[in-house]
């Protein structure tokens, strides 16, 4: 418990290469999460080679722990393997559509944070790349993912070479509801959201870009509605692509 | 690592209760999990109450896990807290769209499986149900979750009262691929796929249900094409009805 709650995201790595004798024995325990009717819906890919790197680069917005890194992971929602099972045992599989891709998806997501725990308890730091989802038709392409296969999640892996300081949370009762959800009042807002807003780095951060508001930050610069719906459009575009939707 | 390595999910709990103290200790250190730009898209519906335990138990295809359970915790993706937030600082959100909904689902499933790897080390068991994206309209009624929030995740959570045998995994090689992904020749399923085929309890079931292959009990019996098609339609149905898709 002690080392996820010091947890922290590392972005700084040593030379020092990860073994893949480790870094196998990290996935294999991860795969003990649990997984839809124990199929087990997920491909990893392991990047290593520089070059690879260079082309994955710029799908993550050419953020430099990609190339940084000794090892980048890349984690996708898999019916392709369970598909070719099906194909070769003379049973007819129905995973070509969107149900089964967010059921390959929630499976690969359980044994990315299932891995990342295993990682950091090793001393490991790693990366969680958001970016994966915003750009997975070229990580597709560079991958050589086939039909059926979405990569959904990407971790930068390596031993530490900083340590930033922790950055902080909401309160725990702003995500918790018992029983049934009960809606947020603007005094709530206030309650949860003050605490983060008065950090000096968050001040700083609105000043420098100026912004009335934390909040600004986000829907005017780091998430903007435009980016989002162009994303979402390219996500769904590549969902078809992928055969989980018509 | 060991507690992971050695993990099975639990469906049978003694009568004891999990304390509200250990469970928000556990959620408030689970919530070290990263999340999209700190955001943390995700609120956790924790159900104690009898009569709310009946009201979700059609909804997990009454599951005895539900009612059986002192906890049951529902993980949704959430971007309503985060809209109220920004509604309330001058900011206009645009996270009423697919890339915003699998973001939140994301943060959602990753808190999800570190709440999970920190019960099982303290000794609780849990048992994942899959059936909440099935069934989410329904989740949705009974939990009274408003537009922008969709369950992604259930987890039944207590003290264990069995001690199941471990099921089966896949070997390591048949889900990592160096640099680029392999795709599968019949020779690599047969490797993969044989050790699980010739299990007792699989080759038990193929029998009483008069198939040939254990294939076919997930195509005809577990997750047919007819069933995920159906739940795909109210899926997408679902992600309308709260926003996140047009």
């Amino acid at each position: 418990m002690e080392y996820i709650k010091n947890r922290r995201s590392i972005r700084k790595y040593k030379c020092e290469d990860v073994s893949t004798e480790l870094l196998n024995e990290l996935l294999e325990t991860a795969a003990r999460a649990q997984t839809m009717g124990n199929l087990q819906l997920y491909s990893v890919i392991v990047t290593r080679d520089e070059s690879m790197k260079e082309h994955l680069s710029p799908t993550h917005f050419n953020q430099p722990m990609v190339k940084g890194a000794p090892v980048v992971l890349t984690f996708c929602a898999d019916f392709n393997r369970t598909t070719q099972w099906c194909l070769n045992r003379q049973a007819d599989p129905g995973y070509d559509n969107f149900l089964s891709f967010m059921n390959a998806a929630s499976d690969a997501l359980l044994l990315c944070q299932n891995f990342c725990n295993l990682a950091e308890e090793k001393g490991l730091g790693i990366c969680y790349l958001g970016t994966t989802i915003y750009n997975a038709g070229k990580i597709i392409d560079v991958l050589k993912l086939p039909r059926l296969v979405v990569p959904v999640a990407t971790i930068t892996l390596g031993w530490p070479d900083e340590c930033p300081p922790q950055t902080d949370r909401l309160p725990l009762k702003s995500f918790i509801h018992e029983e049934t959800y009960q809606d947020y009042t603007l005094a709530d807002i206030d309650c949860y959201y003050s605490p983060k807003e008065a950090l000096p780095e968050n001040q700083h951060f609105v000043e420098i870009n100026n912004k009335q508001t934390l909040a600004q930050i986000f829907t005017d610069i780091r998430y903007t509605r435009q980016a989002n719906e162009a994303m979402s459009v390219a996500l769904l575009e590549v969902l078809k692509r992928q055969g989980f939707i018509e």
